[in-house]
């Protein structure tokens, strides 16, 4: 007989739960019978005893069956087609990041592994504090709707080869409700929990292959090496332990990803890639991309890396992740002409940041850019919160760049804060690390795990 | 500014919280601005990472401060008695017991303690599972009222010395609060939530010393020596911290104690020992209780504890004890004359087991004879279920005896489950480990803590 405080008790002592455990302490917690106060001891013991592989598997398994699914996957199909996809199932694939400051990789990564003949159904979220949404980008493009049915996703993925949108109420109630639930009784902290309720969400896609960039530094989640491996291991871990495929990079987030930081400015920097005009600080950013599609790629087609890796670089360079992403934005209904328009007319107040001393540019806080971003009000304090969309810090400068005493370093934007501007500013100048040695940037993928 | 997640976060962490924040936690919990899902979160992280003697001191006191006390304890006033009591404070004086099966011992500790001139203020509960309660045994004596105010348990500890009363609901509401909570979040196992809530009630009776037995083996909540002495260095410990005196004994809970489990039959037993009738199994229990009066003598009138157990040798062979055991029940509407007579008339279905072989009675298992009582009536299953007050079972013999095939081991009473009494009889027979070698039961104190 089911026993919620026994199932407690049992984690509580460090004991494994069975697959049947944890399959009905979720299901009667999404029908109430289990309340939030047994849910809530049960995550706190989670979080202090851990879960084995097998363990978060059912997890996720049991948050992904609370609700819909995009396609269901199925290893014993073998690679007969998803309905509605004109391609084998083998060629489905996403790839997830746990989120970076100005990480707007997935602009381009995306319709980059859908240039090359996969499949890439992506749901995706709205920014929360420090951390931005690629939702939140795309809906800075005038017309763009990232809140489809999920029969119009699945009919945009059939017809474009992705479709990046919001994850609808169907998808993982019960990741919605654990999710809100953990972040307020301090167990948001615990490598199995991220990752079911990660997993839970991408598993619901239903693509055979899923990517993973583990974000690790200032700026990001995971802070150390350690931690940052650790949830790399449990995410690939369990994906194959689902039968999928999986690789996870760990990648450098001490300093902000690219060129900008914001929502439409990162947009346009996207946009810059693709249509191979990237530099500066976007060039690394833009070769980050290709290593993701290309792991995508070569786990979808099996196919070495080295030449995944080609295949991306030359549809990049080709155009053909450009008509990608333009064709995905003209199914969303988004205007990418209007999006022009837009960033030419918008009013902004915007402060330029100047170097104080000379010599080479040795970090830039991840962190102290994203609580600036977000006081600029490029991001969310609350839910509920509007974002302003042209707010945000673009920067002249990436880690390793020599400059001048005088030589610009970012542009702070923002139209609904003006009076802390300078203040803000002042700020954005504390977070750069500038000394008299010449410095060479870390490569951004720290390490890898497949 | 207060975060419940923060203070979470923290023990989540590991770390010790504020005196503030324990008070802060707690004070909210009750006004019901930190919900129930964050209180058991924060309670399996205290299960999970402990507490510090100074963290549970703190959940001590903000526990007991959610409601009123019996009396104030003030270290600073010295000596001046206590409001209403004719004596100096420092002879008031507590013992708790963590609860065992047969365990009548507060009937006669308590008013010999007083016979030998202290005041004792007992606060105590009803049973339930396996547990019982003292309140349940002394409300078997007709008219005996365990629920009175505060007021008149304070009378009656002034009139006669010794009132042992139901904790009434001014009494710690955060504890009873908390405990309900416990119950059903698998954080009932956390030797600093379980001193918190004990200490909390205790302190609020205002007792300048306290004693405690804390009992250990299978038919106790603290089945190993080791989590048994960890419970008692923690009860010592944060009472001393209070600035109070205290003493801990770990005692022996293999098998049942005394000759009797029940309710009814325990206070008859009580009464054997109270009138110098003791025997067979009765006289370790009876042994047991000159202990640990003596213990809280010996600290409440600072004497040698050699010279204390004389003295209560002395008050229970002179019929002092009994003296006060008979005015204590009459201040609480009971009539003892009343209850030898329910005693003699009782229609009870009994069933008596038998030695199956010869040999020395090595073990009595404490926990199948809980059980067994609870089968039998003498317990509740539920807070809502009634005691069938002469349910019970009484041995005829003890761990060490020398029994014959054919010999009375011990008899079973039920009014309410005749039909299962066979069953019940076999399972008591099982409890019995009967071996050929001569077997000397090892002490009832195992060791004590000070």
């Amino acid at each position: 007989m089911f026993s919620a405080k026994q199932i407690i008790d049992k984690k509580r002592e460090g004991l494994a739960l069975s697959t049947t455990e944890i399959r009905e302490f979720m299901s009667y917690y999404m029908t109430g019978e289990v309340p939030d106060y047994q849910m809530s001891a049960l995550a706190m013991a989670i979080c202090c005893r851990g879960m084995t592989e097998r363990e978060t598997a059912d997890l996720t398994e049991a948050m992904r069956c609370s609700g819909e699914a995009v396609w269901e996957f199925d290893p014993k199909r073998g690679d007969e087609p998803l309905p509605g996809l004109p391609c084998p199932a083998a060629l489905v694939a996403d790839k997830h990041s746990t989120g970076g400051v100005g990480d707007k990789l997935s602009l381009i990564i995306q319709p980059l592994a859908a240039a090359c003949g996969l499949y890439v159904p992506s749901l995706t979220g709205r920014g929360l504090g420090l951390t931005g949404g690629t939702a939140d980008k795309l809906e800075t493009i005038p017309g763009y709707v990232a809140g489809v049915s999920l029969d119009r996703f699945r009919a945009i993925v059939a017809e474009t080869g992705v479709s990046m949108a919001m994850q609808t109420p169907e998808i993982c109630p019960a990741d919605k409700r654990l999710y809100a639930l953990r972040d307020v009784t301090g167990t948001v902290a615990s490598i199995p929990l991220i990752t079911a309720s990660i997993l839970s969400k991408k598993f619901a896609e239903g693509a055979p292959t899923l990517v993973f960039d583990v974000k690790c530094g200032l700026g990001a989640f995971m802070h150390t090496r350690d931690e940052a491996r650790a949830l790399a291991s449990s995410l690939v871990g369990s994906t194959k332990a689902s039968g999928r495929k999986s690789l996870a990079l760990v990648t450098d987030m001490d300093a902000p990803l690219g060129r900008t930081v914001g929502n439409a400015n990162e947009v346009e920097e996207a946009l810059d890639i693709l249509e191979n005009k990237a530099s500066g600080p976007s060039l690394p950013a833009a070769a980050l991309c290709i290593e993701f599609a290309a792991a995508m790629v070569s786990l979808a087609k099996d196919i070495g890396r080295g030449e995944a890796r080609e295949m991306c670089k030359a549809r990049l360079a080709d155009g053909s992740a450009l008509a990608k992403f333009k064709a995905m934005v003209a199914a969303h209904g988004g205007d990418l002409d209007e999006f022009r328009r837009t960033r030419r007319e918008a009013k902004m107040h915007r402060f330029r940041i100047s170097a104080m001393r000379s010599g080479y540019v040795t970090g830039i806080d991840a962190k102290k850019v994203a609580q600036i971003s977000l006081r600029l009000g490029a991001g969310r304090q609350v839910q509920t919160d509007t974002i302003d969309p042209h707010a945000g810090v673009d920067f002249a400068v990436a880690r390793g760049d020599r400059v001048a005493v005088g030589a610009p370093l970012a542009t702070l934007f923002t139209s609904t804060v003006p009076d802390a501007l300078e203040e803000c500013a002042a700020e954005l100048l504390s977070a750069f690390t500038i000394a008299p040695a010449a410095f060479t940037p870390p490569p951004l993928v720290i390490e890898e795990v497949g």
